[in-house]
């Protein structure tokens, strides 16, 4: 399996078998994998390609530009999962959608990239609109810690069943720890 | 299956299907199903005959309003859990118990309601004593964010083993990342 | 199975069932259990001759007091798991081992003694090196909390994936919560 320009060798025993892995990793912390499971597992031997190419996850529907440190945003799964599944029920491939998509009772389309432009500047044929968001910046600069309580970059949100604390744009759709749901979050910091 | 008045019809099969996914989600964070297991199944029956009535798991031995919004803090597993876990060594409803339960060196026995009284107005007949507590007055105002360490609604606690941070009255029993026990836990805001 | 003198006896069903708990938590978070797993179960069975013994896992490779409160941070997991991990890929006794010594990049070699030596004056025969760290110094001192940022023990680590808050000397190999990997985490306070 070479990294040269041909595409990598991966067989349905390897996509079965990630397939698995995320699935269940996903369940086990409140998350899910699209329901339909051809196209999913479409996606995780996308996975699978760029990781014999790159050495690691690249998002399988953004271009990536084969260098580890300018890639980080979008190594599956991307700093812009959660914020595109609060916003959209989705991720930006749709490989992880939220439990109303699961249910049926919302579909999964086509979201903005929420990508800054910046970054994407190899730029993928998907891309079709980029907001700068705290997201995107805070991943931009790993930057140095918070020196007061008003300068902290995100929101901390605490799950009032358990005690469960995150830092992130909205609260979780559901907690990772007790599997309260995001209303029962509220802001502690 | 309708929400106006008659009681909703729960399968055997809906009730096996709740109980092994809670009792999962459960042990997977450190907490434990009540080990009477018909006992515990007639408590998931009564969740899944909630949700049918008013959409959501409220408290089965609670009387709720029917409203969600002023039900949320007895929405399953509610407000009061941990901290009842804490002090008691079972919740309300004796769903949840401790290690100490399982174990048989504890029993499970009747505990005081600690929902504030003005929460419970169109009150349970189990209702048997109240007691304002932190969790529940944090629970009736979400809140905005603390604006100094000092205004903080509860303390912050750090596993020394794993990290993981938590902000509530006590800490957990368990560890949810790394399964060490209470006494690893150490004051950290 | 008496707790004085003679040693306890460990059934091989009990190995294995405690040996299987072990394994499924750990990875449950991010964790690896040792891939030798004769040696892995000769550790297992040395924490089951300890419970019996003291009545808690008291680490199997260190000399313990008998007196749980002067153990407390070498109750396995000990204090000292993760930054040993992190800077040895192995823990002290080699129960615990890193994602690259599971994929044969590395090796679990002898590694330094990080508790300090005032901790272990009954010290173990294996001792061969000690060294103070905040860990150790935080354990010995469960301490107030902090009054200000400032003053905070250790370092808040944010992943920029699903927003998980830790606060350890580095982040984890992996993200408990949505398994994003260590570069993935960014500082927080």
């Amino acid at each position: 399996m070479s990294g040269s320009g041909e595409d990598p060798v991966i067989t349905p025993e390897q996509v079965q078998q990630l397939f698995e892995r995320l699935k269940s990793e996903a369940e086990s912390s409140g998350y899910h994998l699209n329901p339909n499971v051809e196209f999913t597992k479409g996606l995780v031997e996308g996975l699978l390609v760029n990781e014999a190419r790159y050495g690691y996850w690249a998002c399988p529907c953004r271009l990536a530009s084969g260098q580890k440190e300018e890639d980080l945003d979008i190594i599956c799964p991307c700093d812009y999962r959660d914020p595109d599944l609060d916003e959209y029920d989705t991720c930006y491939c749709a490989l992880y959608v939220s439990q109303d998509v699961v249910d049926g009772k919302k579909k999964a389309t086509r979201i903005p990239e929420r990508r800054p432009e910046e970054r994407a500047s190899s730029s993928s044929g998907r891309a079709e609109g980029v907001r700068g968001t705290s997201a995107g910046s805070a991943a931009a600069q790993p930057g140095p810690a918070a020196a007061s309580l008003e300068a902290l970059g995100f929101p901390v949100w605490r799950c009032r069943v358990c005690g469960y604390l995150c830092a992130r744009g909205q609260p979780p759709a559901v907690c990772p720890i007790c599997k309260a749901k995001k209303e029962r979050f509220e802001r502690f910091l």
